[in-house]
């Protein structure tokens, strides 16, 4: 796609969201709110909703047009639109929450909400809202559909999951308690899986299936076809193959390449690249990295870049890379495709193109 | 109802909890979760849902036992209970939050749950997962029912209502700029009405409508009844009048009374008491209110009491009370009583008479 396509896709992505805002502020300016508070949502809104790349909310609109095979009518791609901006506002909302608990300072190039003057803590509530505001547009755009309460659902367990990974992160790695013995390949696993993979990559498509009409179950050339299953199946490990090139790129890439300089083994991280060491590490190496991972000190941070460089930590990264990329180019062949309101090869295969072999 | 019924009823009620805590907490462990993980949970589950009075939960099962007009079975006596520890869940999410916003100390007799040891600002995060556990137990339970989607309705828009009214006292009475000129009555009822009316009064009613089957309307000797509108119609200012005492004995109840020293006028609360007293200040009078509300100095303090004095703010309350309870008896004797599926007067009584004169 030509940059330019790009931004048309993306400008009329934010057209939708300009509709969508105006109805959550409209609600509330009808139930009397004063004018300082109506303002104030209107900022929580706009700070913290559409300044990201907005992948995931348009991946819905995306999935939906690969799965109808066609351009979507503009009542289809504007309930499409407004599940990705549910999504982008399921984010919006984790990322408040998360920047409070990680301390930090900058979010997408300006500071974190919670730093901006008077609102401080009021950010809880802030994020509350933003949550809140999914499902009020669902109520409003879907309340006659006979999918409403599957969404709902469908949110709502994804909140569920993403508050749970959050929390296993949160309790294994502390930023101001090192212990590396809580750390495991299994939890890493579990706290992408749960933290990032079924926000960022099952829910859009499962939206788009409710949304596209895609049966629970069907039989296709011989094969009985289960979308929902087959997506957790393909996605999952597809978002966790995305965090574990985040965890990689962190480490081995270049401040030019990534846009940033990594700071996982200086903040003690429950990253990839760690816990692949540990499970390689002789007791003479793992003392290495007890004694120097999380540490805030440069030179702690080199020694153990020069660990994972004597493991070689590039090369386990390429074999698992192509282990995933076969894995799941294996299962999306086995999908046997039809017509409308069946599953698409190209709705996962978008998505690993994407990623296979990114670099930043 | 003697001190003995009262206890065994509150032990009934808290043995539901351990039913659906037990539920709560074995989702997340056959998802696989660490033992740890699963422990952290359960206490951010019982640290902050069961240890209240439970007002707001038991008058669930109340209300749909009025509405009964017998003895629920084990089976509607569970359900009820399930919804109001679903209040309940509602209410320890936002004070857990509130508590970290309003940089609280203790709650219910214990510290903030934020302040325990190694929780902190993972109290956010645990919060919201205080409110997810709402929306498991209702698909849990009532999945099957025809109400299933207007629980599930009714549970968000007042979480929203809170949620705004939370927002719109926290832009009126920041703890550390004192400005009157954001005071009013209007914003005092706003406040009020959102933040604590809608969820502690409305929803247990209508949840426990819900529950028995009461229509959105049906005529009755010759009225229309709208149960749901009743129900805002008396239960919001019954509510309002509720926080009003709250307010007004903070100021006028003696320790021994209340049980706590009030601390509204030291904490630039937005409190009846202080915009009533602005509503009927003389410019000089308001200069007091201006230089000495808010201002953590207990000389200070007596000066805003004894300007309460003046204005006679207990005559006030006390107009205030009588007019409250003449309007909603009023209301409440123009309910035609039927039989099974028709709201009962009682319903509203029974919150009336537990407030009327309440002295603590």
């Amino acid at each position: 796609m030509s940059s330019t396509d790009k931004a048309v896709r993306r400008a009329k992505f934010e057209a939708v969201w300009k509709v969508v805002k105006q109805e959550l502020v409209d609600h509330i300016k009808e139930q009397g709110m004063p004018d300082d508070v109506v303002d104030w949502f209107e900022r929580n809104l706009e700070y913290n909703t559409p300044g990201g790349k907005l992948n995931r909310g348009m991946s819905v609109v995306d999935t939906a047009e690969i799965l109808k095979g066609r351009t979507l009518t503009d009542d289809e791609y504007f309930k499409a639109a407004v599940l990705g901006w549910g999504v982008e506002l399921l984010q919006a909302f984790f990322l408040v929450s998360d920047d409070m608990m990680d301390s930090s300072i900058t979010r997408r190039g300006q500071p974190c909400y919670y730093r901006v003057p008077r609102v401080g803590s009021i950010a809880i509530n802030d994020s509350f809202m933003l949550e809140a505001a999914i499902y009020f547009l669902l109520k409003k755009h879907f309340r006659s559909e006979s999918y409403y309460v599957d969404l709902i659902e469908l949110f709502m367990e994804t909140t569920l999951q993403t508050e749970i990974g959050q929390l296993i992160d949160l309790t294994t790695a502390p930023e101001d308690s090192v212990d590396l013995n809580k750390f495991s390949l299994e939890k890493h696993r579990l706290i992408v899986t749960y933290k990032t993979a079924y926000y960022s990559f099952y829910l859009p498509v499962a939206l788009a299936y409710w949304l596209c009409g895609i049966p629970a179950e069907y039989t296709l050339k011989g094969k009985t076809v289960k979308p929902f299953e087959l997506a957790k199946d393909v996605l999952i490990p597809l978002g966790e193959y995305f965090q574990v090139q985040d965890d990689f790129l962190d480490y081995s890439g270049t401040p030019e390449q990534i846009g940033k300089i990594g700071t996982d083994i200086l903040d003690n991280k429950c990253s990839w690249c760690v816990n692949t060491a540990l499970a390689r590490a002789t007791p003479e190496q793992r003392k290495i990295l007890d004694e120097n991972y999380g540490r805030k000190d440069k030179e702690c941070e080199a020694r153990v870049k020069a660990l994972y460089a004597e493991l070689d930590i590039a090369g386990i990264y390429a074999e698992y890379e192509e282990n995933v990329y076969k894995k799941l180019t294996g299962i999306i062949s086995d999908v046997p495709e039809g017509g409308e309101g069946t599953v698409k090869r190209e709705v996962f295969t978008s998505f690993l193109s994407k990623i296979y072999k990114r670099q930043k």
